[in-house]
């Protein structure tokens, strides 16, 4: 059986464990490509046993894009690491694309850069900072150079909560990840009752005059 | 001549070498308390020649709470210190009121300590955490139980962002106090331009569905 | 039964119910006070039920400072709400301790406060940022002004993560606390497989110079 | 005259005032692409009059990468725009890096992906996330497969800190970049004050044992 979705992969193992039990193999196999996955091909990352992987591979293989092998398809090791990679690669996805964010909110900010959605697509070729999402912002501001119909509310579909998750449990510091998932989070608070605190605070010992609720 | 307001370090440096010119004294007074320092007295942190800080000891004494003078008073270092001292002490409290703030909203997002008021009071004594600002937020907290009439927009009054730039200049890591800054700028903007970049992007690569704006 | 240690909220309700089955009530507590608790006595949270927890009243009456039962004492919910309160405040510690810890560094990495110690004892009364920790801070550098004897290594408890893990599920964005976790993460790390990554990324594309492994 | 360097775009519209005195306009160049713009070209961010900018097209197209000019090239604004979008567009790289650096110790710490460096490989093609830092960080990984021969610790020149500034002095919340920029601070330290001082608050409210200097 394959598992393709953005299951967890603690899911993976538990689901492996059971099929063994009736002699049937199990793969999980984590996938990136967006809704263009279905033009340029998928990227694959598949756990599981190497013969079963092995006998999968003419799957995989119209699947990807074309090219070497490599480039697209990895088995990444034993039932659960397809999707477990799969994860970190949402978990980066979350960091880089609120890097690119917060660079364009900084151009926009000062009245310097006149031509900003310009300025993101002079990166598009020879610059350090050159890549897939980048090109998507650029064609994101092509369609609407102000973002003016597009509120900032961002969802998150669990894939950077695993990775902080899993930053937790492993002791590993993940500091631009974690912020990345928390800008998304606040993005979603009509109110945040942690500024509110705040707020009281420094009215309390300071007199600063605070604004009224619905203000 | 005394500076006890809320100037930057660097000036008092530039008025004290003016001022020496014409043969006169400077001595420049950070100084916390808040609206409260009237009746408790203000803690001092003073920068400027020992002979001159000496002088003063009277005014200071005259300011400060009872007790022993080490405990709100200090001769922190030459011209520039006081304010340095005091720029140091608000980065700090912007950490703590942010620490404070975010327990407060992880209490209120669960519905499982159903006296959050109570339970913030009860922290303040034999705690590890009490504090004067974990008594002033129970005190907010008695006056507007759930902050319903606040709004949730935090001004900030300049010395956390020279705080900042201190860190960055000196090359000191300060993710706390820099995360509690951020919280601030966050919570003034109307729209968050960089979170319109990630819904914007989302809905590029993955047809995720953005909120129209205004909806 | 009382469960008085650092345990998690999620463990008291599955033990509540087991002991239900044979009658037994289940009270948990949260306990805050450090080692001086025993002099100072302990700040107390309960969850339980309200019949329960009233017949132990008297023994959180032995074991809590002196002065009135609110403000070292609440009954915060139901069973596991003692805990989840422990749980909030000790995250709260972890965010209030790094405050101090990344102002502590900065008044170090300048040459211009020349009384550090004395500096922080000043804030000691009247400030806005006077607190227990402050106190024990001021304490910790009277017996050692530079620190020369501690290592920069810092444990965690595990109520930290939890603290960040419910954060993560209730979507609630923590920036503050999770830093000061992570900065612990990262001081009990030899060597940073990130920022080895980071530097190596930095010779690929500009011909940084990096530092030999073990130089 | 052109300025191509890594110039902070304030001197950039100091140096314009003074040489227009003299009646000789002036162009500021950002430059993108590494020690790979010798052979890819380099991308090209201008700030200056239009006059001026159009007459140094010929450079900027002997410069810059084949294909379409505006992917490559931009008038960004008048004098010290140039400079800003470079500055904005290091920015970004500090995040974008930290991020893939995350993501990589994520894999690394855990005992579940067996092929680390096939997996990263794997994200080349189809990915949301291939790019060309990650092609490198392939590359690197080809080179070392576990980054053994190379230390932990990360420089920054400048802009990064300078990016961090403009966000300060802007009120823009940056919560990605400044982490990492903040973790190559960290990087550099030997010894962590602020860790340091929370491991002494730590024994001192609870006795936790702390490591001796030098342990």
């Amino acid at each position: 059986m394959i598992d393709g979705g953005n299951s967890r992969y603690t899911d993976d193992q538990l689901h492996a464990a059971a099929l063994a039990e009736h002699g049937i193999g199990y793969v999980d196999v984590g996938v990136s490509g967006g809704v263009w996955g279905l033009e340029n091909g998928y990227a694959l990352m598949a756990g599981g046993d190497a013969a079963h992987v092995e006998a999968l591979l003419p799957v995989f293989d119209a699947l990807r894009p074309e090219g070497p092998r490599e480039e697209s398809f990895v088995h990444a090791g034993e039932v659960g690491a397809g999707h477990y990679a799969k994860m970190v690669h949402n978990g980066i996805e979350y960091g880089v694309m609120q890097a690119y964010a917060e660079g364009y909110e900084l151009l926009e900010a000062k009245d310097i850069v006149t031509n900003v959605p310009g300025t993101l697509r002079a990166w598009s070729r020879g610059t350090v900072i050159r890549s897939w999402l980048l090109d998507l912002l650029v064609k994101a501001l092509d369609e609407d150079p102000a973002l003016a119909a597009i509120d900032d509310w961002v969802d998150d579909s669990g894939e950077g909560r695993w990775t902080v998750d899993e930053a937790i449990e492993n002791a590993v510091p993940l500091p631009v990840i974690t912020a990345a998932l928390f800008a998304r989070f606040a993005s979603r608070q009509p109110d945040s009752p942690a500024l509110k605190a705040v707020a009281a605070l420094r009215q309390q010992f300071g007199g600063h005059a605070v604004k009224p609720a619905g203000s």
